[in-house]
């Protein structure tokens, strides 16, 4: 079967997140000042061919610590969707 | 009160995603061929101050439509957290 499984890769709470302290800037610039932080990371979605819902999660799981997050510096959430 | 908002901001459907391909590429050559399609976007994470939930989705859909997503290439969702 195929899942769309999905891959959210952030930066670590502890480390500084210097693009997002440039796009809280530019939103405060926008007027937007309720924003108190901002952190920016990415979101990958991979198509996945896999017996069940396990082994997709599984495969995302090793595209994510192989390839996709550098975990000293960043964390990885999957899910399905 | 404070809201923790996510906003995901992905290419479009029908748009080639170039970073999405070679992503897929790394993966075949690392094994994983079970890995169909990748796409590649952004995922902001936001603290802001709001009276409630909905003036917290209301100021992340501003700076997603002002600042973060070009609609032209890339749509947004926008959820709380």
């Amino acid at each position: 079967m195929t899942y769309n499984v999905a891959i959210n890769v952030m930066p670590l709470k502890d480390l500084l997140d210097p693009q997002g302290k440039a796009v809280l800037g530019g939103l405060h610039n926008l007027g937007l000042n309720n924003v108190q932080d901002v952190r920016i990371g990415k979101r990958i979605t991979l198509q996945v061919e896999a017996a069940d819902e396990a082994s997709a999660i599984q495969l995302a799981e090793q595209a994510a610590t192989k390839l996709l997050a550098n975990q000293v510096m960043e964390h990885f959430e999957i899910s399905i969707l």
